[in-house]
């Protein structure tokens, strides 16, 4: 069979546009499971590989409004998980601010509840304010990746704990459970003691899916040794395929091959019957954005309180903080490549928190998509509608067909776990 | 209308008897979740007010199966919301490994995806076992509960911080927010420090329901203090009301009335359409029990190692530890009240892990719950079936419509959230 993308649904339930619950029609909440499960089965029809939600640990009113008030990521997502049938279900959980034998247990738990559509995207907590919530002190980066590093070996080691056949369950004998068949995990590290085992048993995936986004070098190496899908965060095809080759190139160094990681840059589409069409949609969309909103949020991507500068000034000479490496990097150089002003970069990170907008027709979507695709730089793609029903399911029922009818993408589902559709081995 | 019974579900996957898995079709699983769904529909068929899973924090594959591998209670739930439409959704999160801002995160979520159905049941875990799990020491009893009064605090704080309107959503304005509206906790407290708000808006019921089964001196003291329902655990109609007196008289002192709190006393019913054919389901049900599982249970419950006793002597005097106080007291008074030897303690600790056991026709054990509930022992139950799905069913088909027939308990639900089912007011 010819190579086929993935696809993931980035579910921020007012739209990733910071103002997208203002397009008339839109989704005004992201509180509202119902609204949340008439998403997920939309790209389910859509036959999307997982739906995939971020996830934040402070809620700063002057935010995006999904980021200030959501549902959390496990509950929400284990009720999806009982009113859709294929769809991978990913869950942000901080390593900076959770503990490992509880995270073990809810992706099994939910892998066992979805019937092995399970996926932790594993991620370190960017926004000092998290600490304050705590009662600790924030992490410098180097160090959060440290506890990424050893968090992770822990929650997969808690995973390895039960072997697939330890529950013996013979009504007969009475044995329930055949203890050659489960063992501890002793884990003594820098940061985290865990015994072990952990009470549940052997996921239908063997492991949940692991996710990660993380795109400074910590991050890259962690995804390289770590991780099955990576979401990547890129403005234009060079710099995409440079990541993408980047990654792939460092996974022999951990035994891999290249294709054991998925990689899916970030987009928002902003689809229109006709080109014209869509780019109306978004100046609408940027009409919305004010000042206040655009610079907070420009302010919490980029960890640097941006409010006193000149609008119509040039972007200010500004030392990245260590706290927010990656992001701030990608929309920092690609503002001084475009000469942009702040006024422009602030309209860039409302419209898409920073990630990539491909604005266009079907044809012109599925083109640029397949270009990516087919040329080194993505395995698929992370979709992140601007808001919600309409944003999505424009992309659902005018982009994903004509995928298809390239053969780019599946028309049926065809494995019955995430780890299947995404086409990775399940661990021994 | 006169006063009716409540009635909650304990689900524990393959039932409160060690051995219930033993018995013929029963639910062999407790990860199983189309095996919880069905019960929860159950339950939802019997006009149950609620359903609620305990949890624990550590696998001993000695131990009952369902303490070693089960779903987490979290995800277990949410996925359950969506499967059922009325009964409430308890689930035990233990306030000793856990964090405060994570813990009103997951419930206000979990009463957002219900529309008013979670319910917490804040404990504090007794078992050592746990604290290797989080690279932590335990704590001892009194500090346990010092921590968790503090931590629900906490909790309800976080609850409090969005007022009910505080989200605008205004398209025409651009307002989401009104930040007078919303507001931080700035808790600092000697375990916790938590600034808040919480990045979730005002739950349904206002505040999640708070369960609490603590029964030491300092558990009742914080259940008259803080919680909406009592979970008890006791074995005969006047230790019974005396509990229940003594919960009710200290809810004065908190500014509370005696309505406040509704008191479930835990029992395991095993139904037979006669006296007889529920002996003999209860005989069978011990047969199953083995010394080895037996007194690994019993262990468990105590908190003391029980297998170097012999089995036919007399209950050993051995000193209760710190940790287990509530429930082994209650066991081990039982115990020496009925000059019980060690064979026979570990026999009720299997049967029901040392919770009421009644065994009966319909009429018997409606006859004896109305008892309870008429004379001063009870508000309702907590109903822990010895094995699922028949061990269940009988309950509601059978026992449910003759308490009905009685007006003793509802015929359909009354209120649209569980705290209206509960007959309990919404927190200003």
């Amino acid at each position: 069979m010819p190579r086929q993308m993935h696809l993931g649904l980035f579910i921020l339930g007012t739209g990733s546009h910071i103002a997208g619950w203002r397009y008339p029609g839109a989704v005004k909440s992201f509180q509202d499971f119902s609204a949340v499960a008439d998403i997920a089965r939309t790209a389910e029809r859509g036959k999307f590989d997982l739906i995939f939600m971020g996830d934040n640990l402070n809620a700063d009113p002057a935010a995006h409004p999904s980021y200030t008030l959501r549902l959390e990521p496990l509950t929400m997502l284990a009720a999806v998980a009982t009113a859709t049938k294929h769809i991978g279900l990913g869950a942000t959980v901080s390593t900076t601010y959770s503990d490992p034998f509880s995270v073990a247990r809810v992706f099994a738990s939910l892998d066992h509840i979805s019937g092995g559509r399970a996926a932790w995207n594993a991620v370190t907590t960017a926004n000092p304010a998290a600490a304050a919530n705590f009662g600790t002190v924030h992490p410098d980066h180097a160090r959060r990746y440290e506890m990424a590093g050893e968090f992770i070996d822990v929650v997969t080691g808690l995973w390895d704990c039960w072997e697939d056949d330890a529950v013996v369950a013979d009504v007969e004998s009475g044995v329930y459970i055949d203890p050659a068949k489960v063992h501890s995990l002793d884990h003594e590290g820098a940061f985290f003691k865990v015994k072990g085992p952990v009470n549940i048993g052997r996921a239908p995936q063997g492991r949940p899916i692991i996710l990660q986004a993380g795109g400074s070098e910590p991050g890259q190496q962690l995804a390289a040794r770590t991780a099955d899908v990576v979401f990547s965060v890129v403005q234009e095809i060079g710099e995409a395929r440079k990541g993408y080759a980047s990654l792939k190139d460092r996974l022999a160094g951990f035994g891999r091959a290249p294709e054991d990681v998925t990689v899916l840059p970030g987009v928002m589409p902003v689809v229109g019957r006709t080109d014209e069409e869509a780019f109306e949609t978004l100046a609408v969309l940027q009409g919305f954005i004010d000042s206040s909103n655009g610079l907070a949020l420009l302010s919490d991507r980029l960890g640097i309180d941006m409010s006193g500068y000149d609008l119509d000034g040039p972007i200010p000479d500004i030392p990245l903080p260590d706290t927010y490496h990656s992001f701030a990097s990608v929309m920092l150089s690609k503002a001084r490549r475009e000469n942009m002003k702040l006024r422009d970069l602030y309209n860039l990170t409302a419209a898409a928190r920073g990630h990539w907008v491909l604005c266009g027709s079907p044809t012109t979507i599925a083109d640029t998509l397949e270009e990516w695709f087919t040329t080194g730089a993505a395995d698929g793609f992370n979709v992140m509608p601007p808001f919600f029903h309409k944003g999505f399911e424009d992309f659902v029922d005018l982009v994903v067909p004509e995928l298809q009818r390239r053969g780019l993408f599946r028309t049926e589902y065809g494995g019955k776990t995430l780890r299947d559709n995404l086409g990775l081995a399940r661990p021994a």
